[in-house]
């Protein structure tokens, strides 16, 4: 399938990126070697203008917020953040602050707010328990955010290790095309999983056979105008693309799709009791390529982590090793 | 149904519930009157020792967190923690690092660490946007704990509004027998739900029609030994408890269950592959006694948390009245 | 609430039921005392003008056909059928043929066919194991069907018990009014359970305690234009009205609610890649009117089964009690 | 991993499989290409000793019967059974009969009875509206059940397409070790699913692209000893097999998977309110390899069902070839 014009999630129009990477060796002990990333479904306030979602958990050893109130309403009201196992409450405190801000009614008349963060453990090369990722750095990655962003050893994906060598954050985009019609499918995906040997893109000899179990965070964006019960269908094919480039997703593996589209803008203050949204038939053709985009969106975003990820010390003096392929 | 002795959820064996409730009228607009709950599954070490759990969303407008690996594992390994909307960040940071002192190793070695955080929506009395509760709070509620405990207008229920009445904690409990069996179901709830007029337990002429919609968690404890699928389905027994007081569940409420069994531990340290347990067969007449427990134990701690609540101040000068009944 | 001009089902316009109702005593051990129910969303071809739809299932103990598909796609393209356990077959046969004949191009061209059939367990006054329903009864009911319908002993609902008293078919509807807004929402319910004492709204003295648990399936109509994830939300609340009447759900018990709104008609043969639709707003307060008029119409409906149903006598000479309250 | 000593589900000790395969050239329009599968746990009285399952809908475009109880009970207490899309009702007929013969007491006493009855559509080799598998057939391919069985265009499988090539029954088994444990986990599908092109085995060129999406039934057998939850889990891991195919599955195929363990019987004649069980923990490494064995079983079953299946001539003279690779 074609690619979009920058092969990331942002060829999806408005989507942003923002990264903050904490990287600081403190003792021979002590490395922090984590980050936050931020992505925004628009430019806009989120609040005040919501996106369609919806979710699907390939294996739930994770710690993802903010699921439960997004597969009731079918509704995404936050950025979505990723950042470490155990930064998830400073990222979900920084981002309600900032969110508190703009919107100074949430909380004061009668409003709530939701936030979703999702997690990988990143504690092989980071030092966890220090919790050196703060509230502000998740402020800080929602105003960096852009459409242009780095991939690999970067925000979030600092400290994540993938099939044995340097994972991290790595997105892709695919067209889905018939007839005139035609949308953007993007991944991010937060890549900490595998082990040794299952990568089916190479041999990674390099790999340490004894990395533990980790997590993905999978994030697709596309422009289609789908309502959340497909955003679900969608979301479910990540899994497949996932598959593809060799794991059994493993027991001890958070592994976690989340998926909107921007195609509408659901107005908080509602205007009258109605919505009228054009959306894509089930049957339609196109939600097939919609599917196989997302498939190979996600699969490439695995290899794109890898590619763009640099050999990382971390804690302990540990390496992990780039892998080449 | 027979009631336990103490008719709250402590009467399952092991369970303590602490509380720590904020109140400061700091000016005539802003007055703190929130707080935090702790729900205990047992006093020894929760995360080396977990216990079997499940969830059931009834209306997943709420932002509890930690139910996606609850939901994969079936497995409780953290205190349940309630709080106001905006402190689940403050619960959860607090929450861990209680739990990072006790247990060195986690995010040292490989371990993860999932804690359970629900809330509901104390605006209306509550200035929430002070964002008063803070992490120690959360470790201070769990040390607090203890059989005995207070309900009412106390700990994360101090700001709370049932049926347009003063609202919080409520607690009660029931035995299941049949034959020799003999087990006890506990219900604690943090009340912030229903509008004046749907109350079945009286009419409270004194409530304000006005009150936006809330939230309720039901947090169901048992003795009997259930796996994750049964819990799950005990859970789904709290939303008829949860009916009988005459809510019809609006669309602004966050109405979550999570139940939990004492009655095995699973330890975190795995010695051999295998688990040996003693369960409930489904079909055995004393698995309906449980649902019917759970129905009365439910339904009870709603009218509980009410007839231990106060007349309560909050900001704005608002008073929310004790409903009489 | 406003009840419907009929206080039934067909109060939403389009809906019409029928039944096919068997009783025959063949021996001092055989009745035949059985049935089928058919409800139709509209009366147009339900193929070729699908509806939205979604279901709950409270307690799974049931063994209703064709939800796989309802809940992936959303829609409903056939009748709801109900009848008893062992019937199931029958009527998807019997159903199955009669929309192949209506609809020459399924199974031809690509499409295939799902239809809906839920059950109740008659045994205990119905020989079920003879399996009297036949396929033609299934086409029968669906001929049959009208705005107006019998309640009680009737159609699937012959041999069903309620509460320990004769139980079986029935219907009630309640308005959701919000300023200009006017929507109905209708439930029809096959009640074959609870247990004598259960029963909230009388003293059933003359019912037998030692009948055996059932189930109840519960069908909801609106007219209001919900997508199937706001229809699921409406389904949950049948789960309230039926446990305000008493019954704890037990163990044994297929309690399933289907829920559909006629607002859309969602055409089979698509014209272009788009449907458009106005849709409620979630936050709207109609939505939580909805919401309570599920309950009020699924509870109301459980009385109305009792009342509308006679005494019985079945297989071995057992007589159920009609129900008087 | 290791393979079992057949390759296939029987490999798991009890299992057998049982196929009646229907073909007959009624016409140059017409012809008969069908057939029913039978997957039996053991062979002893399922009803009276049950296994533990659960199910897994990756895509719930499709028709099977019997999941709603499956999930709630975490009990399988029938064959597994595949056919065709319009003889689900057939199928579930004869198997019920057949049942009720082998337990008189299921419908006379109070016990009820759930099928599991699975599906693909065969229609563009198959004339489908005629509906040429009768009850009959079910009960033959229960009788006829035993551990070698054949693949391919054989059973439920005569009439399928997979990859636009002759696709029907495929089955594979791995084995998962670690230390001195050994299980065993087998998959038979039914496949009839993709679209030319999308193989990643090979390139059909003979494949023809204008072949309708389909389905695949993916059964999953074990002998570990896993509660439901966990065979909830194992069934996840068959998406990850399938979609390393190259399958992006598809809107229109109803891709549905069922795991059972053998490892312990259930008895339906409870003697005593408890079950004592050996399972498996979560968290011992054999359960990674338990999902390695599931996700390579089932990806090598959909190469088997195509290797084994050989050129076959159906309705209107089409004419599938074999896909050789």
């Amino acid at each position: 399938m074609k690619k979009g014009s920058r092969n990331t999630i942002t060829d999806v129009a408005g989507v942003k990126i923002g990264h903050v990477t904490l990287y600081d060796k403190l003792s021979d002990r002590d490395t922090v070697c984590t980050g936050v990333t931020a992505i925004l479904p628009h430019t806009g306030n989120i609040f005040e203008e919501k996106v369609r979602a919806a979710s699907f958990v390939l294996n739930g050893f994770g710690k993802t917020a903010g699921l439960v109130q997004v597969n009731e309403l079918g509704m995404l009201e936050s950025p979505i953040m990723l950042t470490n196992t155990f930064s998830v409450a400073a990222v979900l405190q920084g981002t309600m602050e900032w969110m508190l801000e703009e919107n100074p009614e949430i909380g004061d008349s009668t409003s709530s707010l939701n936030i979703v963060v999702g997690e990988c453990n990143d504690s092989h090369l980071n030092s966890m328990r220090l919790m050196a990722v703060k509230p502000e750095h998740a402020r800080e990655a929602i105003k960096k955010a852009d459409t242009d962003f780095a991939q690999g050893a970067v925000g979030a994906g600092k400290g994540m290790i993938c099939y044995g060598v340097k994972g991290g954050i790595g997105s892709a985009s695919r067209l889905a095309e018939d007839g005139d019609l035609s949308y953007t499918v993007g991944a991010l995906l937060l890549t900490n999983f595998g082990r040794k040997g299952e990568f089916r893109g190479a041999d990674f000899s390099g790999a340490d056979p004894k990395k533990p179990d980790g997590s993905v965070m999978m994030i697709l964006a596309t422009d289609a105008p789908l309502e959340s019960r497909q955003l679900e269908r969608l979301a479910k094919r990540a899994a497949i693309g996932l598959g593809r480039t060799g794991t059994t997703v493993h027991n001890g593996s958070g592994d976690i799709v989340i998926a909107f589209s921007t195609a509408a803008k659901i107005s908080h203050r509602a205007e009258g009791a109605f919505s009228s949204d054009w959306l894509l038939r089930d049957s339609h053709p196109i939600m097939s390529e919609l599917f196989g985009a997302a498939v190979e969106a996600t699969e490439e975003a695995v290899y794109q982590s890898i590619r763009h990820a640099e050999t990382t010390e971390g804690r302990l003096g540990r390496v992990v090793e780039k892998g080449e392929f």
